[in-house]
């Protein structure tokens, strides 16, 4: 195992611009990805290549895995040419993608029955933050892998926080974060409909909102989208439908009853069924105009 | 009509506050109040007392209306003792209480036709801003409407936002905060209650999130209410079931439906109905904690 090398799979918006924040720190990166394309991009930075996640991780000191969900997580570990058999003994698994705690429990057990570490290591910041080693994550481990990956870790984040001894912990901080934030993005959506509805100046609106009570983190990032019309996907209206569907199936579970998250649900539901499953997540402004024909901005 | 001479009706948590403001500004404020105590206390610091509205309002070039709803506004209005009729001509009518735009419109149309002015004016920010002359103000009306209101205002406003001609589109600006206000409260609440059944810290949560995409102001301001089992009313419960209860009345009557306002003002009224309305709107929190059995933290 060479402490100098780090594996990223899954190079998408996300994970290609951590890898580009590893490799400015001084580590030899290794990525795979299913496309071709960042794989290149990946090697024009001075990256190297890998055809599977096990070939990636060989070495490796930590591996880092950075996909949509909990079934691309485990086949990255444990599908024929999955990492986990790969992985040098003591090595970390960095997790970074969106999970029910209670999956996190299920894989970090399985990989640590074979010797190697888990880190749970939800991210928040979007891709502008990922590119400059900027972002937020949500981690939580042994300590002993919290030690084997705190390099990489600080490599990629201006926030650490370490939340507990167990996998799992970190997946469920970075839920209630989902719920918040997909909450709060219908709701801007609703307002500025409201808004439009009342006759008032979308613009005006913003100013106001934004320096008031009713402003949130949401409000201030995904309104401009609906001001300047522009709904290419920063973030698309699929990753809140599976984040809220996580949510409310663990609300279920327990049970409890999250009436707020449920009708936001409703709403990315149906944006998503209305054709914008893949556009940018503020959507849910352009279904509530559709419906009401309101007048919201429109591209010029 | 004497400019240095002003009147406050309404000496609640905000009236007083926004008098005292008006008197370190060197206005001659004259108060009035159904309770006897605020009276007493706007007299103990340099104020005048009035037992009635027509009262405070003689000679007054400004009569600033701080008080619930639009039935109260009325009220002081057009009641026998109401003020209209015993402004000066060319006076202003500054109106802070949270109404429809519609009632807005209504009511300035029955002053202005008096000659008298009319400037819809509702405002943000809380008691503690108040008493330090720093709200936030959403004001409309005409040019002459701003220009004899202009001096109170600038004595009691940080911020003074100058939305349009014509009563009522302040009004609607304060609806959409509103309605932001209110969906965000109910969503912290409902996400403290999911952390809680995560069996998460509550106030390592609290860091997480502050710092998060998930954050929003009322999450910010109202969380640690919960955090320190502290329900004291800084606002209450009833304020948004009155609040949003409004904004879902404009909302059928436009119609447009939405449901994020929808579903928090069914947990607000849920919270009511379980005791809690004259309590701290993060009371939502306890409403889950009581229906789930989750522990969240009690007082000393």
């Amino acid at each position: 195992m060479d402490p100098s090398r780090i594996a990223v799979i899954g190079l998408g918006a996300m994970g290609f611009g951590m890898a580009a924040s590893l490799i400015r720190a001084g580590f030899t990166v290794t990525g795979h990805d299913v496309q071709p394309a960042p794989l290149a991009q990946l090697q024009a930075i001075g990256g190297l290549s890998a055809a599977t996640p096990a070939a990636a991780a060989r070495d490796a000191a930590a591996v880092i895995a950075v996909v949509v969900n909990a079934a691309q997580t485990e086949a990255i570990l444990f599908a024929a040419d999955g990492c986990a058999a790969a992985m040098a003994e003591g090595a970390v698994f960095i997790s970074c993608a969106t999970m029910p705690p209670e999956t996190v429990r299920g894989l970090a057990a399985r990989l640590e029955a074979t010797g190697r570490h888990y880190l749970d290591a939800p991210i928040s910041g979007g891709a502008a933050r990922a590119a400059t080693g900027a972002l937020t994550i949500m981690a939580s481990g042994s300590q002993a892998a919290f030690a084997q990956a705190r390099p990489a870790l600080e490599a990629m984040a201006a926030t650490l926080h370490e939340l507990g001894d167990a996998p799992g912990i970190g997946a469920g901080f970075k839920m209630v974060n989902q719920l918040l934030a997909g909450v709060h993005i219908a709701a801007a959506c609703e307002a500025i409909a409201f808004g439009a509805a009342l006759g008032l100046d979308l613009r005006k609106l913003y100013d106001v909102i934004t320096g008031s009570a009713g402003n949130s983190w949401m409000f201030e990032n995904r309104v401009p989208h609906i001001l300047d019309a522009d709904y290419a996907p920063r973030s698309a209206v699929n990753i809140f439908t599976k984040d809220l569907g996580i949510v409310l199936d663990m609300a279920r579970a327990t049970p409890l009853a999250v009436p707020m998250a449920g009708a936001a649900l409703q709403l990315f539901l149906m944006t998503a069924s209305a054709g914008m499953g893949q556009d940018d997540d503020a959507s849910v402004a352009r279904l509530f105009a559709t419906i009401a024909a309101l007048d919201l901005p429109v591209a010029h």
